[in-house]
């Protein structure tokens, strides 16, 4: 069983008219939803929790963390930045989305600066996969079509991805890199960019697909823990030193 | 001309015997000798200097970034950090040396914990070059022999480097990745592991010759900025939006 | 269940001595035997088998292909080499075993030479994990040590690989990047390095565990087929054409 | 001096009128009178000359050798295209342009099908950077704009590129990986796109300052050829061997 806590700052969605329309209850309750009958155990976790809902107990018990904020990315506490960001490197999966580039353990994790061109006009967004026998891609077909969604453009300031799932077409003429996976330590992060707060994209079934799979290949690999510092040799030096 | 500056925390050498007697001036100093003749324009820089030596004047004029530190990394300035951080993003490289992986710079560059394994036990490395037509490379044999070095073992912690130049071989019998490129923002980063402050590593020609190619290729290539932020489509939206 | 067949050239076995005493039955026996209780369907064949045992028949219903070949290259048929070649980019995982780096369908694969250094000289090499939550190295503790193997070393003439899992360390020496992987089409290719025909390497646990961890890793994710050739536009042109 | 070879099949200019009109003399023709001013040394070669322009001595003074083919790719002789192979294997560079993806000499040194999507619609092509800093990419702003291109759509059946320079955005919806490098044994080679025989795409002045960049990147770097086969250990084995 995969524990996965889905992470909101929940802002948007009780201010702005717009984004209440679309989600409700919450950008989390549609993800929540969405994921329901994969078989994961789902908590959700909001800004205005205490701890932002992420306490050490939730953090140590979470197998993959989504993440969704915008807004509010500076009213997140440094700690619990801190622990999101040591947890990743101890091997939870980071699903990061959409405006989640700007979040403090996003940046934390990349070290570059995370920016990129945008545009809200309800354009289309066609998201093309570049990596088709990937786990991330099973079941998508070549492209998702999203009628409406905010731009974003590049160039955009991240390390090169270790592989590349995900190319974004905007009618609006740019490109993008939608789906990139990163190895941070221990931990699998996997940047997903469809999500504009005001439009439907994570009612979309393929989105949601993705959403699914990069779980799965997020969750963490059993493994042997490396073992750093002072180290005796594996060789004998003795016959060797001078 | 190539603005180099080399930085060195510059405190074994004043306090352990060892170190003083292979580097009397610093390592700073012996990086700088070796460097002498390459046609760059090398300033140094230390960390009991003021702003460590990395006022805004030095930083803003400096294309290349060497650093060396290993048992003072806790006092170099948060603030410093940030600048020489900000200035890599910007297009400067960096050029880190041996125990600078665990370098505040470094590290937040990296957003892992760059953590390894080391022994000290003046053992042999093998440095080999697994990219033979890189420029980080050029006039470098198949192999460096460093008779005496610390190890330093693997799993090093790092993100997945852009390019691996070197890998070295130690007589202990462990194996590293000592020779990465990295991009982060618009400045090229270059990790190269030899240089322990016993030992006299710096006065090697060929790991100079790699320090040396090392500039030439983190020289920032002449570039357009990339613009970020608001952007109007390229391609008109009026027939395509509904 | 996964179908493995696993293909071996078997002339060295009936020739040589020192081999025929550590492989009696061959080393697709060995292998066999040691994959035997993982759970898949395994199928051996041999150079002397008409169509070397690869008909179309044993290809199209083989999920994983592990092939060990050496000293008969050049007797592998060109026809069965291009059926090899194509059933990889259409999916079926490829393990490629140690001097399986000249084979045929590894070099037509790579687009490379392949070339590598080598000695036999029973010396003692240590595998190195530098990808420690890879699923390839699932169970496998920081190192495997190999008493007796031949050497291979750096520069080995392959393409950059996609993901570099395992670095070794030969006394002798030298460093060898142990185990790659690499996409190719739609098909997966993990390159192993050990396993010289003169030592009991395919009789290890842990080079074992790693064969075994690399078939469920190359199996194929099931996906959507690329669609290839002319390509109606997916948003309307009528409005932008000139 | 670079010594430039410019290969261009010449087959659509002499018999196809649309070709004709835009380039009346052949590509080749206006390759070279783009690249004029750079300070390369320029031949061009073309299918229809002894050994296609490609004899010992024109390959064996070539630093960098560009390829534009498209209808005729079968009819370049087997053993030209193993020397040019072998020529990039052995360091010069190799600039693939547009159609040429389907050349024998890129499918070879890919190891893949080199398949894609295409299109002819006249359709406009935005080709964006999203490797800022890159030599190749140098003078080019953020994007190149094509009113009339033809469509090459993902998937592009290439192994995962070394670097990706530039993608593409088509009105038609699609996206491709436009702009990208790869080392094949001493060799860098350069993918790049645009450029239909129907359409001016080689006067853009930005297209060409990307070509002539990546004649200046793809130059063989000075280097120490690899040495390969039997290897004497560095480190004495005296002591070590059983």
């Amino acid at each position: 069983m995969v524990n996965v806590t889905i992470w909101n700052e929940f802002v948007h969605e009780k201010i702005h008219d717009e984004a209440k329309e679309v989600y409700p209850e919450g950008i989390h309750k549609v993800l929540a939803d969405g994921l329901a009958g994969e078989g994961y155990a789902i908590r959700t976790a909001t800004l205005d929790q205490p701890e932002h809902g992420l306490t050490d107990d939730v953090l140590n018990t979470t197998d993959v963390l989504i993440w969704w904020g915008h807004m509010a990315h500076d009213r997140v506490n440094d700690q619990v930045v801190s622990k999101v960001v040591k947890r990743v490197l101890d091997g939870m999966g980071f699903i990061v989305l959409h405006s989640g580039h700007f979040s403090k353990p996003f940046k934390a994790l990349m070290g570059t600066s995370c920016d990129l061109k945008w545009r809200e006009a309800k354009e289309q967004e066609i998201i093309w996969c570049v990596n088709p026998n990937h786990p991330i891609a099973e079941g998508i077909e070549s492209h998702i079509l999203l009628e409406h969604e905010e731009m974003y453009g590049e160039f955009f300031d991240i390390p090169t991805p270790d592989e590349l799932i995900f190319l974004s077409n905007f009618a609006g003429g740019e490109v993008f890199r939608s789906g990139c996976t990163f190895k941070r330590g221990e931990g699998k992060i996997f940047y997903f960019r469809p999500g504009h707060e005001t439009y439907p994209t994570y009612y979309n079934p393929q989105v949601m697909k993705v959403i699914s799979n990069s779980i799965r290949w997020a969750h963490p690999t059993p493994h042997t823990k490396p073992v750093y510092g002072y180290s005796e040799p594996v060789r004998p030096l003795g016959d060797i030193l001078v």
